[in-house]
């Protein structure tokens, strides 16, 4: 066995030729050509995630693998270096790899590839077109499957559209869905509150998008949500009283985001938001509907913590809907 | 192939109704009443760890990949948020995620869950009653596997019994066993020690716990122990002398833990312990005995170094026998 | 199902033996003996990596799992304890462990290892002789893949003659390669350069070394290199003029790596490579040869962007070809 330790650990320093001899031959049998024109037997599914996860890692794992796949999750800054992001950048930071080469690379060993990547919270045109992620979707030759970008999460979207269709029995048309803003310390990006605006109206839910003044959604998300509601002959209402907007609610979707103010001036947004600190959904605005949220939730920050207790909560199925949307996603990226 | 990456990417952004068609379709086949009647095929472990480990990470790993299942191992604050622990508590902290939640939510993609999470070292009460691990417990609704706890680490017990079965050839009755503190920098939870105690009393050895004074064990486990070692007609008996100790042994099992003033004082009994930086087993006392460790072990410092080549060092085949306990584990939780 | 968790959470709380009986008989089931006389049906590999990786980590955990294996990939100090590797220390610092008992114990899980453990950068005759992986290697019972080492980076070196055989349609005897120094912000190791070498010239390749004064490669590897060269008919050159060097290349291979005076003097070397911030190659310089580079690559730094670009860069077909090598390398250690 040590000959062969040594072998493998230092075969340059032989002088015979069983390297190219013995291993080049395996080499050509296991050589592109040939394993690209396989059937594929075999499925490899890479996440990359920027940014932190729990439950889509997690879900993304076991999706992968129930359909068969192997899974590898990289997190870079954790045993993988930073990446850089511009074109044209002289790369003396500390970033020692491009994203270009990285997902070039990842694409050459994966089937599939998932990516998370948040918002800036710094440049609002670039967060809008979800420039990250386009970045790596060029790069990448393979099918990228977004988990969770700068303005959508559409996982959590089409999952959150199987539990109201579960919920209700699939008579979810003209039901009455409120998007509830709540607090948060920090300034959460919009992808959520977007994609299950969007999600909810294309549903032909009847929507009211309930938040304080100065967390508007973005117009182009509204204008959108607002062309599926009519096409279901609905409409979508904004209203800054959550009391109100919360009255004869089905169903009560909460979510904290920050305020587009943040990219203008942070403290000013931090400022604001902090005068909505007591703007948190309780039971009794909860009432018979059911309780969505996507987690994770700060308890007695963004929501009350007994509504997570209250019969019509559902976030937690909503978060097993996760696995099976996901899996739904990769067959597609497959078939 | 573009056509398809836009299209899982930000598929809402589309008029079609491809998704809820095509994609619907298959969460359909995926949903959860379908997938939970049917006969398991597939198994998925997801392993939680609160705090480092090498061993029980890789045997756990392995020991479920060699059983056909799927294995995520997760370590919070690295690529995960952090959690709260206590009820009640507004989470306007660090911490993003009760581990009601999270534990709630693991439970819907995991078939079987594993938990390490150690002792505060603060609450004595709390750690005698593994109160976090019974969080745990409570969140799930799978089966919970300690991969050690504040106050046990059964599953390394289960292992240490099978070495001991294996090296005696099941002749353990009687074996004269001694549990020997270790000096170590740190006040080192009292899990192992334990754990080791009322395994090794359950087997009926006899049974010496030799360490200084102020490194008693906790009264009740020492009188659990003490109850198994009367039912094989043996004593448990304790000592501050480990020379005297270790006369005749059969088997040392070294281990270092902090004392119980911790929870007091924690300077005080930094102190109380650093006066025996001297109380470390060598291979004169060890003589003909065999010598197990759970590991990590500090060479010079919890044990002399040639201790660990001693002939009768079975420390390597007490790690090895984590994988086949695990393996065992994980067969009875799912059967 | 509450009353099995308990038991697996807190088996050694209760008084019946079913645990003894039970677990007992499976454990019996997995015990080693049994396990290691069974013909191979389940591979594991461990994969330890002391420095951060992305393509060498994605290319080995799926070329692992296309040969239907279980990975585990290990990164220490994140969620794992650092380790300690001279023999004879009193480890009272930050080490929790011993190199040699951290690979003895995953000998026992494992079938195979690889690890990464890059250059002290400190003690030049260790490294030279690669004393950790030699280390690493005494300490386990089963095959080690070096994941590049202090001095040399086989699996990289393997890939690279493949991609060169294919490139040229195996007529690589007598074509020109160039191995470009290339200008970096940190002293890099020697190990891809080292193997580079090495393997350009027994492949029979006609071989320039094209780098500054003071950045010259170890005397021996030249000398060995030089020897292969001269196997072939072929003669070894070396350069400190890049324009020069590259005249009529077939291929030029860039990598960055620190001169051996950091050794001695850390901010010598810095200073004296410093000067050399020009030395990076642009599409002037590799006309119409291959470019290749085993990335990661600082743009605009190593090399100019463009070059990335360029028809001739094969720098992403050589990172595919790490994944058939490393196919190759485990079923050769598997044989």
């Amino acid at each position: 066995m040590s000959a062969k330790l040594n072998h493998l650990a230092a075969w340059h320093h032989e002088s015979d030729r069983i390297w190219t001899q013995q291993i080049a031959a395996s080499l050509k049998h296991y050589a592109a050509p040939a394993l690209r024109t396989q059937p594929k037997q075999f499925r490899s599914v890479g996440l990359i995630f920027f940014n932190p996860s729990l439950r889509t890692r997690t879900s993304m794992e076991v999706a992968a693998a129930r359909l068969g796949a192997h899974v590898t999750t990289i997190v870079p800054g954790s045993g993988v270096w930073g990446f850089e992001w511009n074109e044209g950048q002289v790369m003396d930071g500390k970033a020692a790899e491009h994203v270009h080469e990285a997902f070039g690379v990842l694409s050459r060993y994966y089937d599939t590839l998932g990516v998370r990547v948040f918002a800036s919270g710094t440049d609002y045109a670039k967060d809008r077109e979800d420039a990250l992620l386009h970045q790596v979707i060029r790069a990448s030759t393979v099918p990228v499957i977004s988990l969770e970008s700068a303005f959508y999460h559409p996982c959590q979207a089409l999952a959150d559209a199987a539990t109201l269709h579960q919920h209700f029995d699939k008579d979810v048309v003209g039901k009455k869905f409120v998007l509830a803003w709540g607090y948060h310390p920090k300034a959460l990006p919009m992808a959520v509150p977007n994609s299950a605006l969007l999600m909810a109206s294309r549903l032909g839910m009847q929507v009211t998008v309930a938040r304080p003044n100065g967390f508007e959604l973005d117009p182009e998300v509204i204008s959108t949500a607002a062309g599926y509601a009519k096409q279901h002959g609905q409409e979508l209402t904004e209203s800054d009283n959550l009391d109100e907007a919360c009255k004869d609610a089905d169903v009560i979707y909460v979510k904290a985001w920050g305020g587009r103010l943040r990219y203008q001036n942070h403290r000013a947004e931090q400022e604001l938001r902090d005068r909505h600190k007591d703007w948190r959904l309780g039971v009794q605005q909860l009432g018979h509907a059911a309780f969505m949220h996507c987690l994770p939730v700060r308890r007695g920050v963004v929501v009350d913590e007994d509504v997570l207790y209250a019969p019509g909560a559902i976030h937690l199925l909503q978060a097993e809907f996760r696995l099976y949307a996901q899996m739904a996603i990769l067959e597609r990226a497959w078939t």
